[in-house]
């Protein structure tokens, strides 16, 4: 059966995997773009006055999707203790991490019933690469989290995450800094984004 | 071969796990504990300047070991979107996560080559409670950073994590919370403190 229309929100549209995932999705169905440049709608994910003030003007959706958040890379010798606002760390938990938790939390009160929440964390989670703790420190608490919450939505609400490898098109520094993964193609890694919005499953890890 | 008699700081002493653990080691080795009340050391582990400074006090050591950690407890409906310092997530994150992150970092300073570092996550990592998400998410984040963290530590120092289920002792209104959890008793659970202390296993999640 073909699939239905639906208005999907897709935050950190302007990012490698944000434009792979648009250009899946726009096919079939309506997607409006929010992120930090370059978007129907101008967004800081850290920012949750922001994030209400948006989904607010967005309206009703079906889905909501983000491939947005940033975290600190950088190597564990060079990393000291600190409390969370002046850690290496803080930037992850912060931005990654608890802006997407704050968008999946803010889609409940937007999303139609059975509506999708669709997350993005990274391979980082399990494999580790030198200098990126921190990623896998955020990517880790976002599975975590969401595996919890996915248990205790509303209305038939369903939350993922997908864990892309490296995609096509990331900068070439970045690509250096994990010797030995898989690259995989933007389309591939759209494939996990549009079977979570167009399937029934909740509480999964989409590892790609 | 019976076991070198080794110099440990346990922080969380005098907590449910933290009494198992300090009952399996006292009798082989030198166990010097800190905690937030009927310790060697009080301690606030969400203070790095008061950790650095109680680290300086205790001078050298073959173990770290961490029991310590506090988290909110709350069902998702009750949870809104907010920024980390007013989120149900905040005491999570500062105290459970960055408290045991940056004793593990304090630790790399003091400890002898080759020393142990274990750090205390939880069930509800893999098995959400309702009412468990915070936990969910501390627990995974401090278990993922641990397996990244354990490949760039210097000097064959290792860093492990136990993630135990109940433990027996534990205030029956958190036991009511964890419907179908088996609970273990202490001695169990303090099994794999010990071989995390005696082994000489690095980057991994004992879970009991």
């Amino acid at each position: 059966m073909a699939a239905v229309r639906k208005r999907i929100l897709l935050v950190g549209a302007g990012g490698v995997i944000g434009r792979a995932v648009h250009d899946a999705l726009r096919a079939s169905h309506e997607v409006v773009t929010a992120g930090l440049a370059d978007a129907d709608h101008v967004l800081d994910l850290a920012d949750p006055a922001a994030l209400a003030a948006m989904l607010e003007r967005v309206g009703e959706l079906d889905a909501v999707i983000s491939t947005a958040g940033r975290a600190n890379f950088r190597g564990l010798a060079a990393i000291e203790p600190a409390a969370l606002d002046d850690s290496v760390y803080g930037l992850g938990l912060r931005d990654k991490l608890m802006g997407q938790v704050n968008l999946a939390l803010a889609a409940r009160r937007v999303l139609r019933d059975g509506g999708s929440i669709t997350l993005t964390s990274g391979t980082t989670s399990d494999e580790p690469i030198l200098g990126g703790s921190s990623l896998s420190m955020v990517n880790g608490a976002l599975e975590h989290w969401a595996q919890a919450a996915a248990t205790e939505l509303p209305r038939g609400i369903r939350l993922n995450v997908v864990s892309p490898s490296l995609v096509e098109g990331t900068p070439a520094p970045a690509i250096a800094a994990f010797p030995g993964f898989e690259v995989v193609s933007g389309q591939r890694v759209a494939l996990a984004y549009l079977r979570c919005v167009e399937s029934g499953i909740t509480g999964r890890i989409l590892r790609v």
